[in-house]
């Protein structure tokens, strides 16, 4: 799965949304009151922890979004890993502009690097085995497309982005219709054609049936690993498998090792804790 | 600090963003094609862990702007204490309605919960002292109002807001200024009456100065106890105290110890994990 | 595929938009000052042509966002088929409402009918064949998802629906890239697991390419019939097989009965006359 | 009536929102996954078709938007001739750039270019009378400023805009104010003076009533040639003529050869097909 | 001219913006720090002075869209002369929502209130002549809409709305283009048939040249007395005329007396005091 | 207090919406028809009175965003004393871009440089004591920003600019909780550590209340200058104090002489005239 650069066209308008939520009216009145106007600085955006940087770009449209002339010069890249200390930007100009995007800029930037970290953790976790750390739609408000682009930074690929682009079929759902023949026929029949289907199963008894109708994925929720080899064997490359259900760091490997294609985690999104980013001033 | 609910007038613009990025163009395509449209049905939002709730009045409004004629009823409120097990609230309606909000009903509760529990530990850390718990501008872009909602139902106090709401010279301010007095002076002399001043210090010398000037509140920053027994002693109620840098649920009680009177802590809302909450069908 | 009425909150907005366009700042400087402001009618939509009706709740809320108490029975439901004189729907209430709301209410349901009446042509054109209609991306910027559901009244189904749910692979991308067999590969090496892959080819060596690396779907594009057997011969149900390029009335029947499964035609959004439906007072 | 390039503070949001319809959160993922983000390309768009180019600029922008850096170099402007194989513009730049904003540049151009093309046929048909070609508010909602500009690059002219900035009282509203004499005198002593106001009436005694009371112009519906040649002989003058009600191509001629002034033709902005406009790879 | 309600639609985002304006972030925290969230009162909005009434709905708005359940009784309307101490309007409901909202209801109200009350004014003062008081485009940004609705309630008519709806050649026109007969016969040969054109002059060659072309409107600018009755008589109903250039209270009535038609004066929308209303309450 | 130029983020979408308020979808119909696209002109903006200037980035802006390239030569800056005849800027660049945005721009800077104007005058009239002038929350709905602005400009302080950033208890407070003691306590226990609290008296037996309990500032509404006197006295500098009610320019230095540190003068807002500048063709 690619990184690729997001368009501006895109997080333009979250990162204006961030900057106003922080600006209201009257603006930074610490620095219009404490900094002379022409001043110009020098800063360094500075990691303080080992990580993975993400939101590169979406730090200094922050900065430029305020001050279309401020310089900055990126020394790493989204998707480097960081080593406390590491200097990850050089930014020059005015000190108005720098004082009053700098929480902002950090705000993203140690938000998405820190989901970019612990994807990462888990990806290394299960390095060697074929699976693949995915996410979930268990992501912030407002910012999804930026947390799945961090999660790509890290190392992950994308689950389906929204509930537009690809049917997943739930418990909640089987439950409602009533049994998974009933709900995955109808979804076979009514969806496009450039639509995949997945659908959720906790036993054996609904995988067989599942197999027998024919899916594009299965999600095999919070079984064993006894179970999910055996579900890996049963279901023997006719779809793509997927575990989830409360994996964690130290569990992942086993999950994986059971021969899973994918390992869906929704903390590396809702619960990451942010990677400690800082700015100093040099000049 | 209250609580309040907040204004549907200011949430719902956020809410209603959460809805269309999960929706796009093509909606609910899973609910769409495999479950009727006269469809009812009867679920319960759940606790599955301890913590605070937060988020109530959100959740409920992701329901209703899909479909205005769901009935939710709550029975827990925001700042309530949940078990794992505990209903929050009971919601009745279509069921494509409630199927198609639920994600973004529980992306929003759980991540608030998340904040307002880890606030509430922290909270109860420091019971007995005199100091309270305050957050900072380190929220996620697009959601400070929630967030600094949910500390407050954590039990904990609101800082600044933003930008524009109060003075806070940094250290990058002062050196850029030169200086502690420079800086307070030229605050001092330039800002609205309504409008107070705190200053970081990281030295006893720059806080000599600082209360020579005089000011309100005084931002001790990284300061081992003893320093901050100190700075409390040298204060002496001159200016409202507040200790930060890197305090954690471990030496939160040390630092309140020392007779300050706030207790700054970025991690309550930039690296809470969330509240786990699901969603049950009932009928 | 599902006709499922479009959510509320996914069309308010490009109503409300077009009414704004039709009022500006002076309103209906008309029907202001030739109209009494408590005079109240009755009206009914009705066609002049035959056709399919799409639009019904959008032509509703064309009104409804006007002055919510405007009453409106529909006699007709998206899908059906209308004939000259067919009554669509009664519509009561403030004179002004109806008046000031009447061209964009027939704007939206004679643009969307027309879409759904000649897809619907095309449907009946090729019934008794596997094969399905599908629309394309050539939409009226703004109304995609408007005119997306338009195909499915009139019978049609989706092609993807935007740039962001499917992936396809198309001569100009081929061109770039130096070949289908790299394209193809990147892709499937890249893409998320739920994410279906179609290729567009243009002869037959291609196809024997794809074939050997695999994909989700095959775009025939511009191929004569005997073509188009051979290919979906080659094919084999290994793929999806899509028909494309310049299909009219004249030739669908023709190019259905070459066994493909799909038919896709861009004029049905791009170029459909609208359905005459007028507005007639009652009283 | 002057073409003029449309001011980009109008088009922009416009367009904008047109690429946010195709990006979504995801993007662009057949061309992020499978072309190199460095590459350059050169294409051309050509026509197809015989007809006349309408929205060159917004087809720039619409790549513009996406990258800044694209250039483009038009050999063919708004209100042009083009014959089939004729280069309107040779794009060069990030070929990411060009095949995301392609669709989009094109859905634009085309529907523009199909509305200047027919609206232009229609102007010959009635070569050498005086009458001109005048649009409707029968437009795609969301698009009436550039259908009104299309047809203006047709060489046809526009009527009103809007509800808001003439006055057009049309049979409905005679209908419930009870007759021509009641409604037009409402209007003329209600208006401002700024405002033209414009009477339909059906009957050669309306016409008389009308006139007897004095108006800017008088709209002739659905009228046999005969009673249109009476009609603008009783005028004389006295007001603007405007002929309307089904003129096709065929029966144009005809109608204008009556004398009017106007001829009104809905179908220019509501049922014009796409001009076949593509964009080619040169390099 | 009528006065009208103005559509919800339309002033609806205009008074949002304006909560959202006074709410920011944090909300009203005087009241929600105060106030229990649970108490009712009932208060009136009182007039401190003479003048007329305008704004009354968009005074209500202002509560509702904070709180939909609030009640408003107006005993005044819309057009009505208010004396001190007479009461406008009784509102009962929520102590929040009515101490949140006054200031944003009462800045509307006074504000437009101010104009409609200095525009009847300056109607009584010309009362008995035949001219009547129309507004300029010198109205406050994004409150247009507004302004030109209170004009209307205190008697006065509408000028143009915009640049868009009537074609108004001044003195910097002329210049550039050099002369009035190259301009106005350039407006003339270019702008649709319901498009109204007035010609600035400011001596009577230029009038004469005017007239033998022929103008709908003609505004004769910073004529003395003698010039103005000179300038009508010359026109003798080929034109409507206008007299505007500072025209003020104590001339207005010297002015109207030449035998124009209309009097536009600027400052009834740009210098307009507002007029004092206040809340009490009552219970 | 500083003046500061105002961040483009902040004051452009308010700009945009008065332009697209002036534009409509139809644009400058009057320029399209009478200039031709080409023409250059050369223009300077000029003061007609005395007074200050306020919003010269802002109406620089007006033009800019119809056309980046115009240039705008500023000879006086905000803050400025102006005279008649003063040239104010020089602006060069397409007559078109001119001439459209012409209004607008005056709009804007005629508006907030009568506030700035004003409020010179009254800063002025109290010049030599030690009492400064603030403005209040009596501002235009949608121009706050820009009008606390213009009061900056004109030597002017701002008091809180918005519900959010500061408590100010008012008499409907008082009287809805029951008493001042009661409302200010309960502010004081809810407020957080970096907001204000103001409170409004009107009896010396209230303010002795109030200072017993301690507050930041104390509003003292509608006072005779003797009460006023004792008040400053009672207060001795516990507390900032605040003159309001009906301050004229006469009465202002009396009010200023009682010792008070502010006045507030809800007039310089509400009920400035404008500041006449005009536009000026030079070539």
């Amino acid at each position: 799965m690619t990184i690729s650069t997001l368009p501006r066209i895109l997080i333009e308008p979250i990162i204006r949304n961030a900057l106003l939520e922080d600006l209201g009216l009257a603006g930074d009145i610490t620095t219009n009151s404490v900094v002379d106007e022409n001043q110009h600085s020098k800063v360094a955006m500075i990691s303080r922890e080992n990580g993975i940087l993400s939101g590169a770009e979406i730090a200094a449209l922050s900065f430029i979004l305020i001050d279309p002339t401020i310089k900055i010069k990126f020394l790493k890249n989204d998707g480097d890993s960081l080593s406390p200390g590491d200097k990850i930007a050089i930014i020059e100009g005015s000190s108005h502009a720098i004082l009053t995007g700098e929480r902002t800029a950090l705000n993203f930037m140690s938000h998405l690097s820190g989901i970019a970290s612990v994807t990462h953790k888990i990806v290394k976790a299960i390095a060697g085995t074929k699976a693949h750390v995915v996410c979930t739609r268990k992501t912030t408000p407002g910012l999804r497309l930026m947390e799945k682009y961090a999660v790509r930074c890290g190392g992950g690929m994308n689950h389906r982005f929204a509930l537009y682009d690809a049917v997943l079929i739930k418990d909640n759902h089987i439950a409602i219709v009533g049994g998974v023949r009933k709900a995955l026929e109808k979804a076979k029949r009514k969806v496009g054609h450039m639509v995949k289907i997945e659908i959720e199963i906790d036993t054996l008894e609904q995988l067989k049936e599942v197999l027998s109708i024919g899916v594009d994925a299965v999600l095999l929720d919070n079984m064993t690993t006894a179970m999910l080899k055996e579900a890996v064997a049963m279901i023997d490359h006719q779809a793509i498998t997927e575990a989830s259900g409360r994996i964690t760091l130290d569990t992942a490997r086993t999950v994986a090792e059971s021969g899973v294609d994918l390992i869906s985690v929704g903390w590396i999104t809702h619960s990451a804790p942010i990677l400690d980013i800082g700015l100093d001033f040099l000049a």
